[in-house]
């Protein structure tokens, strides 16, 4: 990896060399992939870039921390479409505005991207087994990227995870453990099971190299937009990796020399689980809550990326704000309405999010801003129903539906 | 439009001019787009399209009946993925085997290939509201592309559609009308209430523009493989709308010179549901049966479009399967394990009937095959329940981990 220098902590500052299967720091601190800039501008550009005829998250590699002779895996990962939608921009009052549908992807989420790049790394460490613990878009994504690369998943889940998300990790051809306890007796034994049985980790918030697949959705809307960033970008936040992620992705164009402005991050979270908010807000540091929100991907009590994230906002002179479920619900129609994108709750709570700051009037009239819907609505049509209501029910008769639909 | 020549009754060879809001002839058949294709040859070429940056269904404009000045609707319809999976050739006895994911589109199936052409056709004929009447895919792709396009829809579905459908239409802010009765029920009453109101319809037996929209999936087949068609060609039928667009587009590009050998087409219908299928085996017209198939998408036992389908299967020197629901299931769990493609029943319904093909042996061993995967199992969570087994179940102990499921 002629364009990585090391890998560093972000607590004590210690360096490592760039294995493909490193995990955290000796102090517990998570790493951070350090790139080599003046190498990447002297082997790419945005126009090579942008000439690529890989539309997936691999036209990044210059900017991608794997080996030059590791083969991209085979499901196609990004590249979802960056949506101009001037309705909304005229709605809530401002310059524009663009959606970025990051649902589209194979296994329906933005966690496509961190597992695309779990499945590259193992297969560069030269493991044929992956293990992780979850039962929500990470697990899903994993088992779905690595079936198609012939790989082996384990995934851990607790008893009480829907049947629908444990079915489609089956399907998948995961070996699902369902463990008759609680999650974090779910998450030691896969720790102990890992341990033992020495299978790849992907736990974006140990290994080191997921976030860098995760922020090539950053890449992808700046070059989507011409390498010029709108002011915002806004996304809703659980366990913080994913803003972490977005922000390295900025901040690397930018180190490089691709974009000369940053965004300024919008992190959206629930009013009832706002750890990373509230550090924002108060200065603190982070501090547990209660998991309380139906937007079940980003009801995260204890973030395991809080650190990265809240830095990551302040940095970007962000702006943290937290909505209600009904707001999430609100979000799932209008975004469905307004732009044909049906997300799921936490794939549009960045859309919420802006939107109650657009009513607070934090959003100036000349701003543009990008919103990532980060998974899709298909993923929960329990919580689609509840934002969208009933079809009305009729016979098959044209003097009903005149006197119900039409009346 | 300068590649159109006009519209053809497929039954009575009557011409027409082709207006944008043109439906069925006046003897009831319905019609066909005529290209001139020494036209397309003169401004269109492979390498002209290959060398497109606009990744969308849209890059065959020279093969699509739209005006010149007619936009792209917005949403981003098509360009899905076609994997190659040499493990399934090997495993199915064959040389080559390609699956083309089309549950990657923006509602998730590959009707939003036709709800595209519909928007495109609608804004030209100065329409401001759709309707149709759908099991499902049809009415969400339409309601997702129509709302992108700021356009009014009006859907009819039978009652038995499933539930995840029917969130992705009250999303996108249909107006959803459930019919207490079958799919010719349902389609009948739509048909009066487009009448009675004067919509555009976007019922595909009706409207001679959607399969072209639904051709393009054939057409991105074709290019993936460098222009050069796999032997054969699986999907499932239902309405027969599809397969009829797919030989429809291979058609084109014969006709235009893009490709020098047509595919044989695989017909896979469900063996209680099957009244296309069994047209081209028995020879005789072909007559309704029951509906009677948990893939609901191709349940459909009085289809609108099963001339065209059977002339289809019949020209392209084709082979007719049928498949039972267990097998279909089956499909659902060896798609997902080999491929990372989670498929919908019907959607996986080709691939069922591909593999059944090669175990009685109708499949030589040098053959090559394209199979379309034509809707997401996220849209379909109950069956995908259904086929995906049972998760291991434990205490949280390592060494019944290692005792259980490691033995």
């Amino acid at each position: 990896m002629k364009n990585v220098k090391c890998l560093k902590c972000i607590k004590c500052g210690a360096e490592y060399e760039a294995t493909p299967d490193a995990t955290t720091c000796e102090c517990g601190g998570i790493l951070d992939v350090i790139y080599d800039y003046d190498y990447i501008k002297s082997v790419s550009s945005p126009e090579a870039i942008s000439s690529s005829k890989d539309y997936t998250m691999w036209r990044y590699r210059p900017f991608l921390p794997v080996e030059e002779s590791t083969k991209n895996p085979p499901l196609r990962v990004g590249w979802s479409p960056l949506y101009e939608v001037p309705r909304v921009a005229d709605k809530l009052g401002f310059k524009q505005f663009f959606l970025k549908d990051d649902g589209i992807n194979p296994t329906a989420s933005l966690k496509d991207r961190a597992s695309s790049m779990a499945v590259a790394k193992a297969i560069e460490a030269g493991y044929d087994t992956i293990a992780c613990s979850s039962t929500g878009n990470a697990a899903s994504s994993l088992a779905g990227n690595s079936a198609a690369a012939g790989i082996k998943t384990y995934i851990f889940v607790p008893e009480r995870a829907p049947i629908g998300k444990v079915a489609q990790l089956l399907i998948f051809g995961a070996t699902v453990v369902s463990v008759k306890g609680n999650y974090e007796e779910t998450f030691e034994l896969s720790k102990a099971a890992i341990d033992e049985y020495g299978w790849y980790n992907r736990n974006a918030a140990i290994n080191p190299y997921l976030m860098e697949g995760k922020k090539t959705v950053a890449l992808e809307i700046a070059e989507q937009l011409n390498w010029k960033l709108t002011d915002y970008v806004a996304l809703s936040v659980g366990d913080g990796c994913t803003i972490a992620g977005v922000w390295k992705g900025f901040k690397d164009l930018y180190e490089a020399g691709f974009i000369d402005k940053l965004p300024k991050l919008i992190s959206a979270q629930s009013v009832n689980t706002c750890p990373i908010n509230r550090a924002v807000k108060t200065g603190e540091p982070w501090s547990p809550m209660e998991e309380n929100t139906l937007a079940d991907s980003i009801s995260v009590g204890v973030p395991r990326n809080a650190d990265k994230a809240i830095k990551a906002i302040i940095e970007s002179d962000g702006l943290a704000i937290e909505v209600t479920d009904d707001e999430i619900l609100a979000a799932m129609r209008e975004t469905g309405r307004e732009c044909g994108v049906f997300g799921e709750p936490a794939g549009v709570t960045g859309y919420a999010g802006l939107k109650k700051l657009c009513a607070e009037g934090k959003i100036p009239a000349d701003a543009t801003v990008t919103c990532i819907v980060t998974g899709n609505g298909l993923k929960d049509t329990a919580n689609g129903i509840k934002a969208a209501g009933e079809p009305i029910k009729l016979n098959p008769s044209l003097d009903e539906f005149k006197e119900t639909v039409m009346k």
